[in-house]
């Protein structure tokens, strides 16, 4: 007969059972005048707080901790500067931001910085003086680059433990439950925010639209916010959407998209149930717009488009051209508007999207993938972190994650700009390695990279101007001649870690 | 200056950095002729098998395992009964199902329990020949019985490890994102196996509708899935809503809502953003309708309405009284349209629903809950899960979640049923405590916990039936006589955890 012990509510229950192995006997807590009845039967209210300032206290954020945002507000994000603002005003200092990416509303980082509120940064890039002030040195400590999988993969793995992640939400309940995609302030996927309040230690919701419970859809539900604060505004809606979705009508650029649809054309790849991805340059919006006369014209329809979605890609979906978006980031308005009311418009998180360590996730199972390049070499690495001067002016995003994954990875770039070289000898900063990338399409020719002779062989077949990549870099030197590369010092500034967790390249100071 | 290190890209990075400590270099291991540069490059696909055998065989279960199901397809349900019957061809034994609840469509453990196939049960309850036989020490180990919200806590915190999931979908695509919304065995929320499927080993979708990618709504997004198969049907239609939605005609029931409807008004609860939740019982419906009408005439509209989801709660949503519904497990055919069309018709996991680990559950937050009882007590203690003769016959299910979180719980029974007392000295298995429950409503009058005088004030002061809840009891013995327990055993077949862990209750095997 098996040991018993007797509980607080009076009964007989074992000592052990082979199930539970040592059993909890069952304990009244609580007092009935407060309802609950042990610990667990607590209420959790009063998440709302009134002001930034006592969400950060509540949250208990102390110096050197790491915290973190998302910039799917782009450049009209308000959140992080009244944050920092309002930590700053706490006097706390000597933190990392892991953002999922930094913009030029951002650049209030740069007196953080210099005063020691902030002393280390994580991001997928960054722009502007904030990049330049980096590049010359502002942090003691090296900047982690990581692409929006590789970040995802990093709080999955604890490569990163965040303390306290400040989500922007548009709209909002009091007990947390969130979205971007109600609300004045609507920014459509919160793809990178999802992870983060998955695994943060803390969550505080941000929102200027506080709406009666149930907020739906749930983007981030209830269950992971600690906090919810209100304010004012979150974002500028102007400034959110600004320039993703210009449509060229430089002919060099439509030569550059006119090509690479060709390419996608000659590849075979684009048949029935093919999966896509574009950047949101002139060049892969012309062609998204290429594409979508040669679907409509030989009745094929796609599997999805995914990452970051504009309106361009809206029309392919609302034209019943593919099954379904997956949507990471959205980029303006009118895609903002497809995924709050179209069922096939749907929500992934940075995870679903390209972290490696899932059971799958979108991007290794890509088809074509158009990414740009600020530099590609003859090896056919990529640079999309750093200009010719040096500073850091770009952002990895999902450019080595799509590349990696898809079966083709078209870069398409002039061969110049502004009198600067774009096929070049070797990137200044590595971020996509060559294995990652099939064909660089130019105004001036189409380079195929020799691991993959029988693209080569199709393209060729096709008509189309297939060049060695060298000819390519000999033109563009011949245009603009070899440039002198920028000088560099001693300090390593940051580092570009692939998606897996290695790192593929550093980046060291400028000396002006 | 660092230390630095030549990755297999040939570039230079440190060896060490403060972010990271020590820096893992960039490796190149993949082939190019397979696409992917290093092992998260890998391309996850060919998830989709034909049979369960296969699927059972590719997830790698062993003897001695536990493996998990979920009932959203209640008396419909195939799954179980399908992959049970592979197991066993397979010749695997020693198995711990951990389910989520075991309904009539599950009888064929007694047979794998007989030939140790099955050797342990975890659920939330059971009945018939199932119940009976367990009940008579069918099984060499205690059952243990967890509410729905004490399962999403045992799962997350590791007090069980789920091996292998088993998830119906009605709706999923090749790469696992799946639903229980769409297609011809629809059946709504997949609340509980949400929690599953996030923490489970392996992952198991089992669809009888294998949809082009992407599959949506995603209720569990490709991401945690591992094995997709594809079966002919997954569940009876017919059987997966049978009786939850019987509209009572029954005089007596109708005296016990009219009561519990007059109690929650006397209680000041039913004000503007008040929060709901009913079961499924005659009952609990026909106060609904009590409620709806006494909303209308005071233009009064609720929060939401959670839990187990009816048509009838549906009705209240669609004219404009609640402002939504969370949904953990969706009842009939109405509600599973509803939750397929109306946004504010709230899908959300078990974690969301009654998990005391989490960030705030809706239970916790409840202001009323409508409680059913095989029998109740004179300490309000509420017993669900054994019948008088002894058997297990019933589920915990949300009971003791719903009952510990809500501001107002109350019980609705009859005094007497077929000749057995409903209210009782000292009920056989405790499931949920008294000091959870508020009121115990009959068709001859209405017991308040003594802990709660202010309210009991308000229903005298309304006019209704107060009485001591020990006349109840007389009353029912007075009608039954106070009947003989059974005869029980000395092995303990089950024990009753509390939604925190702890043993409030155990149950030993019944002697014929």
């Amino acid at each position: 007969m098996k040991k018993l012990q007797k509980n607080q509510i009076g009964r007989e229950v074992p000592e052990h059972i082979q199930q539970m192995g040592d059993v909890k006997p069952y304990i009244r807590s609580g007092k009935r005048k407060e309802k609950y009845i042990t610990e667990s039967d607590k209420v959790y209210t009063g998440k709302v707080v009134g002001s930034l300032k006592e969400a950060i206290v509540k949250a208990g954020l102390q110096d050197g901790m790491t915290i973190s945002f998302h910039h799917h507000l782009r450049a009209g994000d308000m959140v992080l500067p009244k944050v920092m603002e309002a930590i700053d005003e706490l006097g706390i200092k000597d933190l990392t931001i892991c953002a999922s990416s930094l913009t030029s509303s951002h650049e209030c980082l740069i007196d953080y910085i210099k005063r020691g509120v902030v002393t280390s940064l994580q991001t997928s890039g960054m722009r502007g003086e904030l990049g330049k002030q980096v590049s010359r040195g502002l942090l003691d400590t090296a900047v982690v680059f990581r692409t929006h999988g590789g970040r995802a993969r990093a709080i999955q793995k604890g490569d990163v433990t965040i303390d306290v992640a400040f989500i922007a939400a548009s709209c909002c309940d009091d007990m947390g439950n969130m979205n971007g995609q109600q609300g004045p302030s609507a920014f459509g996927s919160m793809g990178y925010a999802m992870v983060d309040a998955r695994y943060a230690k803390k969550v505080v919701a941000v929102t200027d639209n506080l709406v009666d419970f149930p907020a739906y859809p749930v983007s981030i539900p209830q269950t992971l916010v600690d906090i919810v604060a209100e304010i004012d505004q979150i974002g500028d809606p102007e400034l959110m959407g600004q320039g993703a979705t210009r449509k060229t009508k430089s002919p060099l650029e439509l030569t550059i998209a006119e090509y690479a649809s060709k390419v996608l054309i000659a590849s075979g790849l684009i048949k029935n149930g093919f999966s896509y991805q574009a950047g949101t340059g002139g060049v892969s919006l012309a062609v998204v717009r290429f594409l979508r006369d040669y679907m409509k014209e030989n009745h094929i329809i796609g599997s999805f488009g995914s990452g970051g979605i504009t309106s361009t890609m809206v029309e392919l979906l609302n034209e019943g051209l593919f099954t379904g978006l997956l949507d990471v980031q959205t980029f303006d308005k009118g895609a903002v508007e497809s995924i709050r009311n179209n069922g096939n418009h749907i929500e992934m998180d940075a995870g679903t999207y390209a972290d490696p360590l899932t059971k799958g996730c979108v991007t290794n199972n890509l088809d074509i993938m158009i990414l740009s390049a600020t530099e590609v070499d003859v090896n056919f690495n990529v640079n999309v972190l750093t200009a010719s001067n040096g500073n850091v002016m770009g952002a990895l995003g999902g450019h080595p994650d799509t590349a990696a994954g898809a079966k083709l990875a078209i870069v398409v770039c002039p061969l110049t700009r502004k009198r600067i070289p774009i096929v070049v000898d070797e990137v200044m900063t590595i971020c996509t390695p060559g294995p990652s990338v099939d064909v660089v399409v130019t105004e001036r020719g189409i380079a195929v990279n020799p691991n993959n002779p029988l693209l080569k062989a199709e393209l060729v077949k096709a008509g189309l101007p297939v060049v060695d990549i060298k000819e390519l870099r000999d033109m563009a030197y011949s245009i603009t001649g070899k440039p002198n590369p920028p000088k560099f010092g001693e300090n390593i500034i940051g580092v570009v870690e692939y998606r897996d967790g290695t790192v593929i390249d550093m980046i060291k100071n400028v000396i002006d």
